[in-house]
């Protein structure tokens, strides 16, 4: 059982540049870190004139590369993948996963509101968390600054992962 | 058990584009195909300014991303993945998956050799299941021109995919 908490807020708001300080500082605390980004788009990840592109062109539905020091899989699917088909892929050496985005999603949630961008919370208060943000809201959840990343990190240390370290321990 | 067939040869031998026919043929024929390229060095996958970058750079070890109609995954490793692994990543929905490289892995394999390119087999006669060449072997397989995607298809069909649909159906 992998800790999973989704970073939410609207578009724009800056969700990928507080998890980029976030995932740092959780690192650097010795945890292994995996991300979900959840994209209403499809995307491009390999490029024209590699032999990934070519293959997927060709009618290959999946492509894993694998090397020495990573692996990568593009897969193409009939309808969007569940939470669990992503999860299955990631695998399970990792102390926590970081989704960006599925703010409908069942997990507990830090969302990012900015004065100026955000016009309302999108997460439910029950899923909250945590809330980044340069306002303040009457709702009895921690609030941090929106450059406060190592904040963020002591919460999920303290709720989910010293925890989780202890459990492991006592098995 | 989805049957895996490696397409094998010396670098610059053209594995990819025969690959790339192969794939096309088979896609036509209705089977769901997906591929595993076997990389000795490590590529890059995600570019410099794409979220998904900016998450490995900050040390996220591993990145999915789920769309409507795609799910990639990128992972870093400390040593290379087994192809028990990469398979697992894959899962179960295709009927045939094709490797390019692992020469030295167990799969049945279709070496491509071209004259001034090749100089010798690079499988062992025993895991040959064709040749597909320029030149001719005095070896007891089937042998394909360079071009003949559909010959390679038919033995692959007639080897592999009937007797699964076969068996599936007796199932």
């Amino acid at each position: 059982m992998i800790p999973i908490v989704s970073i939410v807020g609207k578009s724009k708001v800056g969700k990928t540049t507080f998890m980029e300080k976030l995932i740092a500082e959780l690192r650097s605390r010795g945890f292994r870190v995996a991300v979900i980004k959840h994209s209403a788009h499809d995307f491009e990840i390999d490029h024209p004139g590699k032999d990934t592109y070519r293959h997927a062109q060709a009618g290959a539905e999946a492509i894993a590369i694998a090397s020495p020091h990573k692996v990568a899989l593009v897969k193409s699917l009939e309808k969007e993948p569940s939470i669990q088909v992503v999860l299955d892929m990631i695998g399970p050496e990792y102390d926590i996963i970081l989704t960006e985005g599925y703010k409908r999603g069942p997990f507990p949630k830090v969302e990012i509101y900015r004065k100026g961008i955000s016009d309302r919370l999108v997460s439910r208060e029950d899923d909250l968390i945590a809330i980044v943000t340069d306002n303040s809201f009457s709702i009895d959840k921690p609030h941090f600054d929106l450059e406060d990343a190592s904040g963020v990190a002591d919460l999920l240390e303290k709720r989910f992962l010293l925890a989780r370290k202890s459990y492991e321990r006592a098995l």
